[in-house]
């Protein structure tokens, strides 16, 4: 190599391997680099042969010698410690100015203190979400990158080259926010993820037991579906698996155990939610059924002693019920996203971010597993109004959510009656029945607690008066007996 | 004082002045002390003047020098730092084998770790919930200590003495478990507390809105249900709060502002339910109601341009409705206390304690805020089968939980079709009709998860194969185009 190449990446398993070629392809010299060096002769001499704009370094001292200022580099290693210690590698050789993007899965805590930290010594920290697994790698994945919004100039042009691209041929990747913003959209987009299968499954499983239809019959109304307001990833692949028979020609999907497996980000999604206090009622639902698919065997134990009404007692008209369905998924995916976007709003607030809600959008409408058609109408809803509080004050989600409102309540009715758990399908309805209510009946909450902690309670507006002062923390004596029955334990 | 003292209190707030007293009036000899000493003269001198046994001290080393050994110390002060640092305290004039008892809202992670710290220096930990506020400080709390079990036989005598009693006479105290499990008990029974609140409040929002009942109506309906199986301080302060009226003669409850405070611990108990995997589903959703409630201003403006049915819309028939409200809300508050123990027995397998179920339910039966006739159906439970994986197993609840089953559907179905939000009701079927579901619809999510990511599934035994081993984890290629959109990002 003459020149000094334009950015470099460490970390060489399969993902850092492919990003690499991904670069290289849109033109870009890139220097390769792995804290086992072996592996990086073995990536020139096989995978990446024939590169001319691929090279290799043995140190980290090399990898910084051959990069352009300001330097570029992409951590593409485990979460954790390992991040840290190359960063801290990285520091005896980069100089203020330079950027360090940390591409992994890291916890958006620990990329705000990473953030932070480079920023005192004067170099700029990138956390980008990276989702689309090796292909995405390879071809196209969405790209989340957040951090010291003065690097973004300088790595926009390949992050933007390299991304998916959406059906308007807009790159999947735009500047996210400040510090770990970056990661924590990634961390919310695994959560809606868990979200949009769980959904998928009420559908499944309320065709299954209470249409009592076939795998093959169900992944033709997938198919049906996938060509509508639900066309997304996550709706073809279950089309697909529906559709795929063992060797002995029975449906593959049927011969799998029903305990869903977990590695931590959408339990995550739902703790940061409870933490800061937005209702993240259908992630929340989602991550908990799959712990109630967890206990397997005390399903069992109690499917022999716990009895009710089953799917097949009750007669629905088979058309009309997967309409229904249809209205129910639809309906209950704008719940989930809506309250995703309100984390994303909270989020901004906790944090004092400004975050990119239309690019968010429109970063997730390729390469990433919850890409869909869908997104776009989010986008859209953003970029008419970037300051929208919530997603259900856009005309188009307004009258989407008005058209499927019958269906949607029609399927969780069905499904009580039948017996069927809708988790996902009846929280997300109980929250929109709930979040256009003017009242709900909090003020009982209230009212039993300033009765058994002296907690106090607000008067409504229309009822303030002198002994009701408004904005006031208000306390009564309710028991009329004289004292209280307050207290500073309960917690309530 | 001529002989020493049976114990130290630290902490001279309302709390620890009437647990003194509580003490006091049991015959034992206690030592006052507080970090601003004027105070102690101060109490001496008004609330515990007359009290012979009642004593005070002026600094640690004068509180450790009046104690019996081994000594005894409750703190009840302000849970964090000031716990550590009256412990470190303590610890230069206490001795091995001496006994220090944290009684305030310590976060049981925090227990957990004095628990060891004291240990490894001879002194005996015990962290203990203490429910019941002032009134019950002074009269009988619930109290429920777990920590060092050697303390046990010398704290036993005082704490059943001081402690509220059940309706046989028992104390509301027994021994909790190892390590930080008092603090743990306390926290989950918070989150019990919150998820008791809200179904309340759910029956109460149905009455309002589906059947137009004045507040005095409703407060006759839950005079009746507390005459039953709903028998509970909750239901009898919910019928003496909507019987309150205002001046002008108006229900008080009515003119409360709608928006739900919460002090934490509601939400810790949901959080700490997602990380170690039990679908504690009722709990979470309160506290997300509660988020929502906090929503004013958007929910107000939601319900301008959010259409929907509202409880006006739906006829029923009022007497068969409150009799499957009733219904509803045993069926929903049995299952919320079905996954509070499932949440112990989890925790006790992930933290390695034994946790005495039997005594956790009497313990709460009387003092604090969760007090029931039910708790005596969990403790008469767990005393016939102390190893119950589920109180679903346990005859009573079966019964209850049939019996209670056709008016719980009813009432979520009503509540559907009326537009009327039933956040707990309905995630408490949903989780139920889970439960006792052989075959959930996780077999989807595991294709869905092995199509994208490769992650991998488990075969059914039933359709165990030489190519789909039982036991082994298995990836097939879905999509049959010869490789796979594998990916180790994507943490689904």
């Amino acid at each position: 190599m003459s020149a000094l190449a334009d950015i470099g990446l460490i970390g060489l398993a399969v993902m850092g391997q492919n990003l690499i070629m991904n670069i290289a392809d849109h033109g870009y010299d890139v220097v390769a680099y792995n804290r086992t060096t072996a592996k990086v002769d073995h990536f020139l001499a096989n995978e990446a042969k024939g590169y001319k704009n691929i090279h290799g370094a043995h140190s980290i001292k090399e990898l910084a010698d051959k990069l352009k200022k300001p330097r570029r580099v992409i951590m593409l290693v485990k979460a954790g410690d390992a991040v840290d210690n190359f960063i801290n590698q990285l520091l005896e050789h980069f100089e203020p100015g330079d950027i360090i993007i940390d591409g992994g899965n890291s916890n958006y805590v620990d990329s705000n203190r990473r953030y932070e930290e480079l920023k005192q010594k004067g170099l700029l920290f990138v956390g980008s979400g990276v989702s689309g697994g090796e292909e995405g790698a390879r071809y196209g994945p969405s790209l989340m990158p957040g951090g010291d919004e003065r690097a973004w100039p300088h790595i926009k042009g390949i992050f933007q080259d390299i991304a998916a691209k959406a059906d308007t041929g807009e790159p999947c990747c735009d500047w996210v926010g400040p510090a770990g913003s970056g990661h924590f959209v990634k961390m919310v987009h695994n959560g809606i993820e868990y979200g949009d299968m769980q959904i998928i499954c009420e559908a499944y499983d309320l065709m299954r037991r209470v249409l009592d239809m076939s795998d093959s019959e169900m992944s033709d109304v997938f198919a049906k579906w996938n060509k509508g307001v639900l066309d997304s990833f996550l709706i073809e692949i279950t089309r697909d698996v529906l559709k795929y028979n063992d060797a002995d020609g029975k449906p593959m999907v049927e011969k799998i155990m029903d305990r869903a497996g977990q590695k931590g980000t959408g339990k995550w999604t739902a703790m940061n939610a409870l933490d800061i206090g937005i209702p993240l009622t259908l992630i929340g639902e989602a991550v908990f059924a799959r712990c109630l698919s967890s206990m397997k065997e005390e399903r069992v134990a109690a499917s022999k002693v716990l009895r009710g009404p089953s799917g097949a007692n009750v007669k629905v008209h088979k058309e009309k019920f997967l309409s229904a369905l249809e209205s129910a998924l639809y309906a209950s995916k704008i719940i989930s996203y809506v309250q995703g976007f309100q984390l994303f709003n909270e989020a901004a607030r906790e944090f004092n971010w400004e975050l990119n809600n239309a690019g968010i959008a429109l970063m997730w409408r390729g390469g990433c597993i919850i890409r869909s058609v869908f997104l776009k109408n989010i986008t859209n809803a953003f970029r008419q109004n970037p300051k929208l509080d919530s997603l259900l004050f856009d005309q188009f989600f307004i009258d989407a959510i008005h058209k499927a409102d019958q269906g949607w309540r029609e399927t969780n009715v069905t499904a009580f009656q039948a017996g069927v758990p809708i988790p996902c399908f009846s929280s997300a309805l109980s929250w929109y029945d709930g979040y256009r209510s003017a009242k709900v009946p909090a003020n009982l909450i209230q009212a039993q607690r300033d009765y058994f902690g002296a907690h106090t309670f607000r008067v409504l507006p229309e009822y303030a008066s002198d002994t009701l002062p408004e904005g006031k923390d208000i306390h009564i004596n309710w028991t009329g007996k004289g004292g209280n029955v307050s207290s500073s334990t309960y917690n309530a």
